[in-house]
């Protein structure tokens, strides 16, 4: 007797009428105890019991009924890294919808890999959360099936790479953010304008960039692929870079850093040289830290609403729980330039 | 029949040989399951029930047995306000021994009161962590009694006020701290040099600058009260207060700040006034952000070891989680003065 053929996954993430969990039990060939466990997370399972449970639940499209037990008042939160002073804005939003709604949140990081390790898995299985949370970092097909069949949902927010037009996400207008930094140092008069941009790999830093060209190409600027630099999103890369770009004989007047970090390591490189910001150069970022307010001169920067963005997936991750289908799976919060006293108009040849 | 007297609180905070479930149910005339339900935060219990439940399990200085059911693995980390750039550092290191030992941590803010709410407190009980690791805040007495009887053990790290000596904390040395930065003033040869301190109710903002006084004190220097100004360890007050100081007609050639983000608002302040850094005026931080090696100039600056102290409160809960009694109930970690550009000998009468 083959397994019965249920759903196939027809129901999607949170489909109904898929396989019982004493099908799914008739299936492996065990009790029906058993499956509860595997799906609890309990560590009492053999091995290879567990893969066969796990597997035959993803084939099923399984998918535990709402309301079958309550899951418990946490919401995860998981970083692809904490390094960065923009993870306290992002905690910052998660909490305050938690705390309006009574959650408490469980904050875990991928340790620099793109999704989060078994341990993390096997944790949120157990403690079943209201939902997860997962910020530049993503779960791979096998962990999504997981939490699709607990019934546990998760929002992305500003995804590094391209999360799937299924996975419900929110970012932020990173190709406007690019247009919009770069066309305010055009109408300052600057022409040639160097970026010190995020990881290739990331599209929110690809649409930055991408940003930076349509508004050079729209102004009839050409565009010299000297001066496009790859960073990495850290305070290094835009010092190193900044030196590069900065000691070219024909230098640009101007530099869009791909984020609020990298423009503090150009401020170091441009201090280094004896260059004066922004009599000598001119200097946008992209985050609005609370602390480029602070530094100088104050960056001028483009905003991106981390905390508002954070609040959006929180809402969203507890919506999906409560079964609310949102109008859309991805929603991008609006961008928008800062004007601080980092950019003025090129010296014309001061130098 | 009074109610039974069993210890009285002589076993402390994880006393054995306390009263047992069934002697506090039948003293608060109600079922043994009753009890269970009111330690472990269940929301089906009458308040005036759970009122009394809660107190003979005060008076009786009740304490779960170690052993009775695993707590989950779980930590908790609560903020007095994740507002600084700060609370990044003590998450990091609260990561670092959650990550290495299994446990997944859950944080809170107490939204700016001094101890947590109720709903933290249930939601605590509920899920019944390893530990707490309380951060700039504390518990009160009703609360601390609801942990110990559930045998949850917590740790204070830095506190604001005077956490009692029967409280594991973990600190910094803050008065040793302010001792150093104001020595390298006067070794530069200060004489008048300027303090802009945190709140006084904050006992590490009186150490530190108790420390500046007995700097200037053994240098046989006089201390003039119009120079030590009392800030809230925020950018905002290091900025106004900055613009007091050094609009005095005496104004001091140095400044001790009682944080890294009150120097940054007294950059601001001597920007404004058109005071370059170190030339006109020599600045001490303290904390040791990431974010002041960066600012121009790098920040001279007191390290106080956030991360290792976050890793310490967490070992040490870990420790009392699992019955091992600390050497001491209080530790503090070594701070250190690191040299950077924002301190030079005063500029003789140049201005």
């Amino acid at each position: 007797m083959s397994p019965p053929e249920v759903t196939s996954q027809q129901g999607g993430p949170s489909g109904d009428g898929a396989a019982t969990l004493a099908e799914i039990a008739r299936a492996a060939g065990v009790s029906t105890p058993t499956v509860s466990k595997v799906l609890n997370g309990r560590a009492d399972v053999a091995p290879a019991t567990r893969v066969r449970v796990e597997e035959l639940l993803r084939q099923h499209g399984y998918s535990r009924r709402r309301g079958s037990g309550q899951p418990s008042a946490l919401l995860d939160l998981v970083f692809h890294e904490l390094e960065s002073p923009w993870a306290m804005e992002v905690i910052r939003g998660v909490e305050n919808v938690a705390r309006d709604t009574g959650l408490h949140v469980v904050l875990s990081e991928s340790a620099g890999r793109l999704s989060p390790g078994q341990t993390w898995v096997d944790g949120v299985l157990a403690r079943r959360p209201t939902g997860v949370i997962l910020v530049l970092s993503n779960l791979d097909p096998g962990q999504r099936a997981q939490l699709t069949s607990r019934d546990i949902p998760f929002v992305v927010m500003d995804p590094a790479g391209d999360p799937g037009e299924d996975v419900p996400s929110v970012g932020a207008t990173n190709w406007h953010g690019g247009l919009a930094a770069t066309r305010h140092l055009i109408e300052l008069g600057h022409r040639r304008i160097g970026v010190i941009g995020g990881p290739g790999r990331m599209m929110c830093s690809r649409a930055r960039i991408d940003g930076y060209r349509a508004a050079m190409d729209t102004a009839g600027l050409p565009i010299d692929p000297q001066l496009i630099r790859e960073g990495d999103f850290h305070h290094e890369s835009g010092y190193s870079l900044g030196l590069e770009l900065l000691r070219m004989r024909d230098r640009p007047s101007a530099i869009f850093t791909g984020n609020d970090l990298q423009a503090l390591g150009l401020y170091e490189a441009a201090r280094e040289l004896g260059l004066v910001i922004p009599r000598d150069l001119s200097v946008v970022g992209f985050d609005d830290l609370p602390i480029t307010r602070w530094i100088g001169p104050p960056l001028t920067t483009v905003r991106q609403p981390l905390t508002e963005m954070a609040e959006a997936a929180a809402r969203l991750v507890i919506d999906l729980s409560r079964g609310k289908r949102p109008n859309a799976l991805r929603a991008d919060l609006a961008t928008r330039l800062v004007e601080r006293s980092s950019t003025a108009p090129p010296a014309a040849t001061m130098s």
